[in-house]
């Protein structure tokens, strides 16, 4: 009797394991049929870019995606949904935003996110092109005073992942001008961090180093760089006059835009999904990072749909500025410590509405995560590799005990064609790229919830 | 004495050995830096799009990509370069291209490839929308005779791979028109073979059966053919009146462009990568197939540029007519035959030129490639499946023994919103997607030269 009963036990542990075999790919050939066929995240997406456009934080625009991002939410009739208040930065780029060589030629630039204005009138000097702060540095305060420098260093493009290639060309945007101010350079002109070469200049985030004097930086686009660099290589002086009126106001309140599906096991256990609802303020953040945020929603939408019952309490975040601040992934980590929150895990989607093709993980779970690749191969996802998960979901890593980060990461090859520019507009967009991005941040949820990290 | 030689005998073929596994990982290094930094495929296309543009077999347009083709050769210095002769069937669009309702709407039609022309002043019947050849068939010649048949199945988006969509629909377009016409229809109207709702008409080979009355047939923009669905589910009876001036004109002289490096080992064996030339007479042929044309010469213009001389003799063949006829196809495998030529592989581009994803095999050779994919991986080259490989090469399977056919398997999500459309140009490809792809061939072909299959 005893051994009859062995027998059947274990006959119905194989059969249990079996069924959750099955359950597993079955659940996860039923999340991306229900996001190919009835995905709601690219009409989504139409409206945040068409409707609200560009919205960078403490803009109007910001304001009107948080009252979008919450009608989305209220259409998905999640457990709860609610703002989570924070203070943003607020930069402006004003009206002027021009830049003249003294041979009568018009920059296509645009001015770097926090960038001071200029006098009246603009600045002008002679333009001094660099490749590296080393360069920079070589060529000293002599060199350089009273100049505007031109950092011209191109993206790597031997790089496979055009991250790699962006890693290796930020600081020149990022700590440029006050490198340059260091030895007396009165401005700076970087070049965009594009692969392609057009006439887009892309913008992104200049930050000041405390105690150094503040000077203005543009972004010039890479056909006009390529152009600028050859007259310098002629060893023609060129003069440039460039006006800006942006400016940095005080900080005003926003807010992040939460919602969720409640556990209905383990209710006190969060696995977060996001992306940032601010985006710079040219284009219409359709890439960066308008796709992260329909996508996020998405996953909600889609065990709605499909009728899957969560163990642990799902959240999706559109978190505010990331752009120029973070102030939203340092409040949402914040408030998760205070009240307590215990998170499993954290997924973002930061990369792009391209096909997916994997993640990559930061904390705990990537063995485990790894393991469920051949399950995840049918739909193109191939690929886990350890780092960088993404920007919003970073402060967590210390709040957090055991987290496991997760980075989406799709095909990267056209990213920085749109990034941070006028081009970065919905019609980049394609739509089953957006829609398999989005199920794989469902089956990877799915798979973390069903079995554990 | 002996063991020592034994030893050193060991030291050698494992230093050898390792040697052999570093310098595979090191070309390939070499030719997707190679690619990536100097690479001309993109400047090619551009040009064949622009100045050459739609080149249907036979026309004007076609014996101008013959002669940029051969130029572009040129410029690579090749061993040799040779054009094939071969007849081709020409078919001719016309300027009469127009499909207007009984209520004024004019449709997004254009000519199916193939298609016969209308009387002047057009065809006009009832329009009866069908979704397959049973639902036409349980319908029968009572409903039918006298009408113009709207197939209007969509490619359905659960798969993954829209290859296999479009294989769930394409014998409406190619084998529609005389299925119809057995029940006595006087046309009919296909819907685009496109996952995209726009207004683009997506053209493509219409083929006759033998034996059964021509009818003409046209494709309809999927935008169209959803608001043609939704005034028949209303119990409209739409009539409209197609006016069509294409038709099939006498066989014309063509060619295949022949160009290659010698084998500096075993010149007599051949490997062969080709995409083809011919392309459908509206948009510019971009990704069908100027992108497998332009990456198939850059394959050899990488192994020149890198210094890589193959031990085998490898080709790259611009195959002319693969849209409606494969005439080119065939004719190669026919001289290849007559020269008692010895083939090991066929590669072939046409699925457009997007990131490279992996290899399709039909024949030899599938355990040897799939064994070199974590040297590929890094190129985000992960897959390597069974199954039909190209159309141009196909013929060669029944005429070379133990032949490996290879088709690059790039990511499939957008192709079809370009496939055989007017929106199938030189902008819709990215530079370096399609730089990885040529770069996937060269790295493939490298390492069946290099080790053998």
């Amino acid at each position: 009797m005893k051994k009859q009963c062995y027998i059947l036990l274990s006959l119905f542990f194989l059969s249990a394991n079996v069924c959750s075999a099955q359950t597993n790919e079955q659940q996860l050939r039923k999340i991306f049929d229900e996001a190919l066929t009835n995905g709601e995240s690219y009409e989504n997406l139409r409206v945040l870019c068409k409707k609200v456009g560009a919205r960078l934080s403490g803009s109007v625009a910001a304001d009107q995606a948080i009252y979008w991002g919450e009608d989305v939410m209220e259409g998905i009739e999640l457990d709860s949904i609610w703002l989570q208040e924070v203070m943003v930065p607020r930069w402006e780029r004003g009206n002027i935003e021009k830049a003249t060589t003294n041979k009568g030629e018009e920059l296509s630039i645009t001015a770097l996110g926090g960038s001071i204005g200029t006098p009246t009138g603009g600045i002008t000097g002679e333009i001094i092109e660099v490749k590296s702060f080393e360069e920079l540095n070589r060529l000293g305060a002599n060199k350089i005073k009273g100049k505007i420098v031109f950092y011209n260093r191109p993206m790597e493009p031997k790089h496979i992942s055009t991250f790699s290639a962006y890693g290796g060309c930020v600081n020149q945007r990022g700590s440029g001008a006050s490198e340059a101010a260091k030895l007396g350079a009165i401005g700076v002109i970087v070049r965009s961090m594009n692969l392609k070469i057009d006439d887009f200049p892309h913008t992104g985030g200049l930050r000041y180093q405390d105690g150094i004097k503040k000077i203005p930086g543009v972004a010039i686009s890479t056909l006009d760089a390529n152009r600028l660099a050859s007259e310098l290589q002629l060893g023609e002086k060129i003069k440039v006059t460039i006006d800006l009126n942006c400016q940095q106001l005080k900080d005003v309140k926003s807010f992040n835009v939460i919602g969720e599906i409640r556990g209905s096991v383990n209710p006190e256990k969060i696995i977060t999904v996001g992306g940032h609802l601010d985006s710079w303020d040219i284009g219409e953040g359709a890439h960066d990072d308008g796709a992260g945020v329909v996508q996020s929603m998405e996953v909600l939408r889609i065990f709605k749909a499909i009728g899957y019952k969560p163990q642990n309490t799902i959240r999706a975040v559109l978190f505010m500025n990331e752009e120029n601040g973070n102030r939203g992934g340092e409040k949402y980590a914040q408030e998760a410590k205070n009240k307590n929150e215990e998170h499993i895990a954290a997924l973002e989607s930061d990369r792009g509405g391209f096909s997916p093709r994997g993640f990559s993980v930061d904390g705990a779970g990537f063995n485990k995560i790894k393991s469920w690749i051949p399950m995840l191969k049918p739909y193109g996802v191939y690929e886990v590799l350890p780092g960088f998960a993404g920007v919003d979901i970073g402060p967590l890593k210390k709040e957090q005990k055991n987290i496991a980060l997760i980075g989406l990461v799709p095909d990267s090859q056209r990213y920085f064609d749109y990034h941070h520019s006028a081009d970065d507009v919905f019609e980049n967009v394609n739509k089953r790229e957006l829609e398999l991005g989005g199920a794989t941040l469902a089956a990877l949820i799915y798979l973390i919830d069903n079995n554990g990290l």
